[in-house]
């Protein structure tokens, strides 16, 4: 796959134009958070959980953002109406497995949309995407890793078998379409102590894919935006809260020489 | 009516002094920024949406506000449970009808919460207010507009019928009761790329309507501030994630000058 | 009991290596922040509230974190899954009764909680310590305060009837253990502009809980290093906007000179 700095401006100019509708039914920790970086980017997220409307309101999304972040009974059964719906109006699903692995609750969702509705993105850490396709992959709560070396092979086998494009985050990311493997090296440590990261990265993915059609340059444009942007915020951020209110200041003035002085990928 | 700096100034100073209680029933998405533009500006602000206490909550609120952002059943019961015990007790309710038009659980939502408790004020976008009154005006998600014009129609029209104070919110916001049309004309654009601003005036327009027996100068005065507030915030932010921080600096030192110095408003 | 700035940053330092996993069982209006204050501080958050996961998910953890701030029935049953687990595993349970005294429904739940799971630690302010132990304690909403001296009475009685160090916070925050009377003097009014700081403080409970054995000791820790870092950041705050962005960064960077030159304690 080709990846390349003027690629990835011309989706963000894409973005910015056409502001697409992302349908997050995600976790109530970074709801705000996903709808702010979504915003930042030029996106319109839109957020909405109840069975009675999810059909109706991804009737208007460019994308559908399904995160198991904080998991009940009527948000799984939602997140599967919705799923549906978008398979069946081709709208692209991405699927966030946070903290699968950690309980047998997520675990098991986690794979059965993945089964059910087949995610055209899956994003997660190395523990989640084992956790998603092995028994006995164990995660410490959500933030953890594993290899990441295993994760990738997961991930191939993932891609194999659900026709998914696999996103393993990481300090380097990893996103795996068939044959091809794009490596996303851009980043900056202190994002990891911001919480809802992994989950913006998610999110923005969801913007890529409705400007793009091939979902596996849709998640490694989503990847480098993010790491580009918390590469330049952490350059002279304090700390995490200043990291994360810089972050959102530079998706929004995100420029064409951001992305040609940082990218930093291979694949 | 009029609206001046001065009257603005001092129901500003006697939210800071009296510190209302104001019971939110709102989306996820937006609580914590609610909760913090309330007590920026120096009110109370209680979060409660269970069925079991939400009556015996807003007993001790000088203001309810409903909004319906993320909805879901029980929820709902919650809204009228603590809307009818608001009415009994001559608590004004503020309604949010956030996504009316979007789908029609959010519209129907809506509409009901109108007709059964008649809220003190009404604050959407044109098409949120639109949507409340049209079977046919449609919302791209929550953040889009259609014309000020029709929806201002559609705002005397509710007003008419309900007697609510409606505020049409956009570039420049219209507060419509009986014959009075107040324009307010602050704000600034990057407001728009944060989430919850216009869930955040909402919940002003319950602060200030706690300490104002006119709810359309409650309206007013709430719009004027947030307007302000941004506005002065947004003077040397680098983008939205640091004016939403100087957004909430502004409203805990807004001073009088700073009403007098930007007040732009017409009726 | 010895508290010392020398303990405390010995602490602060076994939590950044240890990463303790603290699963809140928590508010919506403040998960964002407690997680956040975790990961700042070093800790590692889960937030997971699902009957179904929360008996596997409090395994993992070094402690749990429960708090009623946003109740609802199937929380509640939640709540005390997790509780019993925790207790039955020996994991210290840190409670906060937000808005006990408000309503009957979150003082049956404070009380209930305290009866049947024996929380390690309750941290509360003034008015919410004594809702706990009596009827005719009445709140204004979930932050104000009655007289501190009454409540330290009240929470000595709690501390001989269930054993658990109660923490009753405010300018000065009490903590209660036996004949054990610590007081913190750090913090900042600035900081009650804040939304979410006391659910903060008692996640930081609950850190610190993980990597102690004194549960006081545990309690006093917290206080300090929140009233600490609450200090530091607003001292060139411009608002509660800024104040709460430079308390994460003062968190994460937080130093041995910090705790030696700021700490104010007494007993």
């Amino acid at each position: 796959m080709k990846i390349s700095a003027s690629r990835i401006w011309s989706c963000v100019k894409e973005v910015r134009e056409k502001s697409p509708v992302v349908h997050n039914i995600t976790n109530y920790v970074v709801m705000n958070n996903s709808a702010n970086a979504l915003l930042s980017i030029g996106a319109s997220p839109v957020m909405a959980h109840a069975e009675e409307e999810v059909e109706e309101m991804v009737n208007i999304a460019g994308a559908l953002v399904i995160n198991i972040g904080t998991l009940s009974p009527h948000w799984i059964r939602a997140m599967f109406r919705a799923a549906y719906q978008a398979k069946k109006m081709h709208i692209p699903i991405v699927l966030d497995p946070v903290g699968a692995g950690a309980t047998a609750y997520r675990t098991g969702t986690a794979r059965e949309l993945l089964e059910e509705v087949t995610p055209a993105i899956i994003r997660g850490n190395a523990s989640e995407i084992m956790a998603i396709m092995k028994e006995d992959a164990k995660t410490k709560g959500v933030d953890s890793t594993t290899s990441s070396h295993t994760a990738v092979d997961m991930a191939h086998q993932i891609n194999k078998t659900y026709g998914s494009v696999v996103c393993v985050s990481g300090e380097t990311d990893y996103i795996i379409d068939g044959n091809d493997i794009t490596k996303v090296m851009n980043g900056h440590p202190m994002m990891t102590r911001v919480t809802g990261m992994g989950c913006i990265a998610t999110a923005l993915c969801g913007a890529f894919a409705a400007v793009n059609h091939t979902f596996a340059e849709a998640a490694a444009q989503a990847m480098a935006v993010m790491g580009i942007a918390g590469e330049i915020a952490a350059a002279d951020a304090q700390g995490p809260g200043s990291l994360q209110v810089r972050f959102y200041d530079v998706l929004y003035r995100l420029s064409a020489d951001d992305i040609h002085n940082y990218l930093n990928v291979d694949g």
